[in-house]
């Protein structure tokens, strides 16, 4: 290992224990979005940061960012970002990881004396976990001007203060983000990069320290579909008379699960997952036949296509059920999210990247979503790398080992020395 | 219509009418087990009984006896029984109707001046229902000598009542029944035949006035068998790494149900009901995958050897589905409640009658539990008939024309005449 390297992972193990015991809450990491769990973040990275000499402010959303000198903050840059916050009782790395890892990187191109393609500029985003309130992506809504006067009146988790007052409290423009007025023009980010630890388990499973992000996954959602049959005494009621609501769901999924099943096999991405399942409680009864089950479905996939065809092979396989089973299904609203394909050079750039390092030159989708997406949504080119990740996410256990985490820092940093992305 | 008949016929009107008055509860009909309701029953029954001349008088179970005179009540006897009480809010025909049966029996006896092959004896038994104690079949019970020391204990619904207080207050011995002495002598007991209306919808969608029931179906149950796989990210998570608990569930549901089809083609008699279905509350997302569902699973059928061959079929399939899925299945206690089969010289006879009296010739099994089943269980040839009834059972809906129950009446005096069951 050489000096630098020892160094820089001396450094990331001491931002990351310097996080812990700041935002700690007993049980996980608490890092309230808009509140004094993240700008504790904000503390602990700003001060790193000036202490290595670099230059800090923040944006009119309250956005940390990090470059190299104020000069460098007016050009355009490659971002290299991810978000300050962690939902209750979470992780440590969700999140930080992305923004330690910009800071070794812009480190680094000091102390090797190798200039960059262009100036990088690491953004730490505020607001990008739901869980606080209830909207995911707020720092980087704003950023985009695209977070609406209602977004503005959510009220904190368990609390009734509203985001602009939380928006407000840590000096963000609320008066131009209620006006929508974009905080950033898309044509000065060259590119946006971001490494997180991945939230599933496939990497460990499969063995990859590091893996690059081909898409982040979009979804479409019911939270509450009906199946209407006819609740009947069960021991009276031959299966001829039945309209039974628990099996025609079951029915249903097992259709469901087989079209999945041959649309892998096929090559699509996809995931199908009912949450949620239950029978009326005012009616349960193990010897009636029940009238009524309720249960959540979503769909996910890297392509609209596949989601809009999944989605409309559901409502045939419905009424394909309804007529077997005479029941109904009654549908709620559809919510949607749209998937975000990053940008393919630079899924090219770090593939190449990973196997010069010999690190596996593998694709692994976001299932969650990720700030990332809005950047990609927004025309800016933009690329993800994950880093393994055990004991899955949005809980104490996550656990990324600092190896894996330097893995992904040198694939990050070779990845931003190549011009191959400013086109 | 005869001059008998019409006032056969307005006698069912009046005593129907009667027991509505006294026992309407505003919604329905409540008569409680053991309590005022059943008593109000008690009353009308015995108060039209004398007024008709004939004999009536309680058992040391508390229930009511009707007979033509004295001297009958202590020979042998075909006894025409039904239940006295009904379900809170439930319906005016569901037990009623077999004592009333029973009545008119005995009058058009007396008035046609035809002798029955043997004494007739109404049972109006109480405490049938298992909605007010949690335990069925209590007056039944307390005749053969079944009914334990903690059965007495039980409290009624919505108070803190015991049984053998209940029991005591009508005047039951609840010292013999606590000390498991017999009521009842069941060489005493010639035959024992019961009306009851359908309970399910078999008779109205396919037009049967009365039909023959060939055995009660007995079940097994399991409340709460718990499907426990992996909770998990649902966009994270791929297809290969799911152990999700609601698609095994339904899994499981689905090749039961496909069981089930096969088997009812083979001829068997069965039903199969998952009545409740949940995933945790305190775990439902929709964007996660379910690591635990519960549910309960009931088997009916009229053949004890259908049930155990079923059940060992519910095994088996839990393994292969624990093997595809990743998950396990934990069953908790199994719950039995053995089949009753009529007797088969009087379900022929009672089909004879029927074609007979141009009546459907039909055999259609119950599925609740009935009185009739502890008579047969108890070595007494017992059978039983239906009447039509729309609306479904245990519920102010219930709804059976007097022409049907009439025809029934009709069938069942005829087959009273039959001296073929007292072999």
């Amino acid at each position: 290992m050489t000096n630098l390297t020892l160094s820089l992972t001396n450094a990331a193990s001491s931002l990351f224990a310097a996080l812990r015991e700041r935002t700690g809450d007993g049980v996980g990491i608490s890092r309230d979005s808009y509140g004094s769990g993240e700008t504790a973040a904000v503390d602990v990275f700003s001060h790193f940061a000036r202490g290595e000499g670099l230059h800090t402010e923040c944006d009119a959303g309250g956005n940390l960012i990090v470059c190299a000198d104020p000069e460098s903050a007016s050009r355009k840059s490659i971002v290299i970002g991810s978000h300050l916050d962690s939902v209750p009782q979470g992780g440590n790395f969700d999140g930080a990881a992305g923004i330690v890892a910009g800071l070794l990187c812009l480190i680094r191109f000091r102390e090797e004396r190798v200039p960059p393609p262009c100036p990088i500029k690491v953004l730490g985003l505020r607001g990008e976990e739901s869980a606080w309130f209830g909207k995911a992506h707020i720092g980087a809504n704003a950023l985009f001007g695209t977070l609406s006067p209602a977004d503005l009146l959510l009220r904190k988790r368990e609390s009734s203060i509203t985001l602009r007052e939380c928006m407000a409290g840590v000096g963000a423009d609320v008066d131009g983000i209620a006006a929508s007025r974009p905080l950033l023009d898309p044509s000065s980010v060259a590119s946006y990069l971001e490494l997180h630890i991945e939230q599933g388990a496939v990497m460990v499973s499969r063995g990859f320290a590091t893996a690059v992000v081909p898409a982040i996954r979009g979804n479409v959602r019911h939270n509450r579909i009906r199946c209407v049959g006819e609740a009947a005494h069960s021991g009276a009621t031959p299966r001829w008379l039945r309209r039974d609501a628990v099996f025609a769901v079951a029915d249903l999924l097992m259709r469901l699960d087989e079209h999945w099943r041959v649309l892998l096999e096929r090559g699509l991405d996809l995931v199908v997952t009912a949450g949620i399942i239950s029978t009326h409680p005012d009616e349960h009864a193990v010897s009636r036949v029940p009238g009524e089950a309720t249960f959540s479905l979503e769909i996910r996939s890297q392509s609209q296509d596949t989601l809009e065809a999944f989605h409309r092979l559901i409502q045939t396989e419905c009424r394909v059920v309804e007529d077997a089973r005479k029941v109904k299904f009654l549908f709620d609203r559809r919510i949607d999210s749209a998937p975000a394909r990053m940008n393919e050079r630079i899924v090219a750039t770090l593939l190449e990247c990973s196997r010069w390092l010999g690190l596996p030159a593998e694709l692994v989708p976001s299932g969650p979503g990720h700030d990332a997406s809005l950047f990609a949504n927004n025309g800016i080119p933009s690329g993800m790398l994950f880093v393994r990740n055990d004991g899955g996410s949005h809980n104490p256990r996550e656990s990324m080992a600092l190896e894996d985490f330097m893995a992904g820092v040198e694939l990050l940093f070779h990845a931003c020395k190549e011009p191959r992305w400013l086109f």
